[in-house]
């Protein structure tokens, strides 16, 4: 596998003992050789009959072939029983076969598992163009699914990287009605990371108890606030998904309309889901700062993630950022080149960090450019941007641009 | 300035006597210091009374000073006499005293030239949120006059560079009704270059004798299929211009309708256009390779260019184009990505230079690495898109990401 030489932005390995096992849920790994020798490479998932399983997926239109059966089977399946994460080919750009191909790996998992094909979801990350090593995966399974455990999460998370250099997980423990609610969740990617359903792969586990219906509308609302606002480099990938696995083990209430359990749920698998995206971008392609940009007063919360995205996709940013170079003024170009109509640029103001750089549009009169340079030498850097239109608000979390992205970019797979 | 390590992508600089003087065109630099030492920086342009002259300006919502009263004094000027260029600072960003600065410049040109400030189009290129530097202006305007002649071209296109490596020339000569029209243009830009308006600056001067109604049209049709097709980085600069100026003094009958010789005068100026602007795009910051994106089948041209663009704005595929690496199924993903509506991507092929590499959506069955790797290795690299939709066609010029793009963005300014 291909090595950063530089770090993730405030980003450790989390110890496997700080991760909560989720009650229903087992992890197996293997070696299966895919595309490097020693790396885990094969996840396996399974998960207790009667879970609630939630799932959204990439928008790309070229959606890979195991996203294409993942979504069918969560439709037409009573019971989601495991789940199956290859790296190494991203089975997209397949045609016809690629799918067989998600649907063979599927049906030699569910002979093992003893369950059916259709109650199985697929994924994969790597290489697009490129066909499934099905032999391999055939070997794999065998030796994933010895491995299962329950307390298993930090090993699946590092089996699932490709490009990363950290596993990134997150765990918490809550209280509905005096019973221990987990949620425990991994996440994987580093490049071809967008803001619209952005995560290359996520999965929370829970042992929550609620109903399917309820999990997946607020699966929806979850993304919007975390994997949807998040990029690297503004390339969509063809494979993008991210999961939320409800066991329903739990012995609280069953959640099944708005109540207060609902909020006090969503709101733990919120965090878990805000940390595991931020993680992706800590751990961005050559990143060396991790960068939060905050639209406020936008007329509607879509045009201040749009105002957002043109500032973290603009390479002019994003370089002036990996140089620590207050060169502000490439931030208020972004800006002008968001698609909002009748954008009025006299009402702007921009902020790094605590320092207000531009007043109505234009250079604010107390900003020094060695206050600007002082605050760029930060890792952690928060752009403020007031637009002054209405009374809404959106967030966008990116990296710089640098020489190691292109190095990591131009060299992976070589 | 901030040289660039790498070279051009197959551009040399034109010799002056290879650039045909235009009747009622004068053209003077001077080295008003304005940034650094020893380089051209300032340019006048004088234009004989009763030319034509049209302009199209940049869209993004933070238009610069400059553009702000370009566009004003092209709609009340009578007839325009001059231009004015500066590089080092962009004067956008810089709120009411920036709009002060760009009349000041026009109104010492003005005193200057015994013209009205009104007759005089201003244009700046260089940082962002910073003020003009009036006094170097005003001690450079009579230097320039004094330098005015009508065989200065290649010194113009000097004085307007700012991170290119080489002056952008193209001049040609045609006869329309025996009678002699020569078209000479210039332009600059390397970085800050997206394709829709995308020029940082492009100036062409011809003694066609032209209505100004019919050159106004005829430089939007002109910019649409040149410098609205190229694109460095997606990022849409704040001073975009392009102007063309006809002196009407060859004695061929006016044109004021569509006929013959308008369209003779309109293909010599795209000729010119399309060089200017792919002159840019082979000296594109970092660029080691041209690429030329053809995308057939579109429903619309927009389609074709929105997928294009998609392809040309993507990280991965540029640093795999750097690479020389046949990485391409990162194209596909990119075509994934274009905003278009119900794509089916079961009908589209795709070839790299002669190579199908794509068939119906998949990897083409005839394709391999190999055919990928001996393609990649060229300079000059050609996709062709077919999505098999309708009849229409766009094109997009782009360069790779290299580490080079990365290197001067980070440092220029430092």
């Amino acid at each position: 596998m291909e090595k950063k030489v530089n770090m993730p932005v405030n980003l450790k390995a989390t110890k496997n003992d700080e991760l909560h096992s989720i009650p229903g849920i087992q992890l197996g790994i293997a070696e299966a050789e895919m595309r490097y020798k020693s790396k885990k490479d094969l996840l396996v998932i399974s998960i207790d009959s009667g879970a609630a399983v939630s799932g959204i997926f990439t928008k790309n239109k070229f959606t890979a072939a195991p996203v294409i059966v993942a979504k069918e089977h969560l439709k037409v399946s009573k019971s989601t029983r495991a789940l199956i994460v290859n790296t190494g080919s991203a089975n997209a750009g397949t045609g016809d076969d690629g799918i067989k191909n998600a649907r063979v790996v599927c049906e030699m998992l569910a002979n093992e598992l003893n369950i059916n094909a259709e109650d199985i979801l697929p994924f994969s990350t790597g290489v697009i163009m490129m066909h499934l090593p099905i032999d391999k995966i055939s070997m794999g399974i065998p030796i994933a699914i010895k491995n299962l455990k329950h307390d298993n999460w930090l090993n699946a998370a590092e089996s699932i990287m490709t490009t990363d250099t950290v596993a990134k997980t997150s765990s918490t423990r809550i209280m509905i009605q005096d019973e221990e609610v987990y949620v425990t969740g991994i996440s994987k990617g580093s490049g071809m990371i967008e803001p619209n359903m952005a995560t290359m792969l996520g999965f929370i586990g829970t042992n929550a108890n609620i109903t399917k219906e309820m999990l997946d509308g607020m699966i929806v609302e979850i993304a919007d606030k975390t994997f949807n606002c998040i990029t690297v480099d503004g390339d969509t990938s063809t494979n993008d998904s991210f999961i939320i696995i409800a066991t329903k083990q739990s012995n609280h209430q069953l959640i099944d309309s708005k109540n207060e359990n609902y909020y006090v749920l969503k709101e733990a698998l919120l965090e878990t889901a805000k940390i595991l995206a931020q993680s992706i971008i800590r751990d961005g392609e050559g990143a060396t700062k991790f960068i939060s940009i905050n639209v406020h007063g936008g007329k509607n919360s879509e045009e201040c993630l749009s105002v957002g995205k043109s500032i973290a996709h603009s390479p002019l940013v994003k370089t002036a950022f990996f140089a620590s170079d207050p060169n502000l003024g490439r931030i208020l170009a972004a800006i002008g080149n968001s698609p909002i109509e009748f954008l009025d640029i006299n009402l702007i103001d921009v902020f790094l960090n605590q320092v207000q750089f531009a007043k109505s549009g234009s250079l604010a009169e107390n900003y020094k450019e060695s206050m600007g340079e002082e605050e760029m030498k930060n890792k952690e850097i928060t752009l403020d941007i007031y637009l002054g239109r209405g009374e809404f608000t959106g967030t966008v979390w990116t990296t710089d641009l640098s020489y190691d992205y292109v190095k990591i970019n131009a060299e992976y797979r070589s």
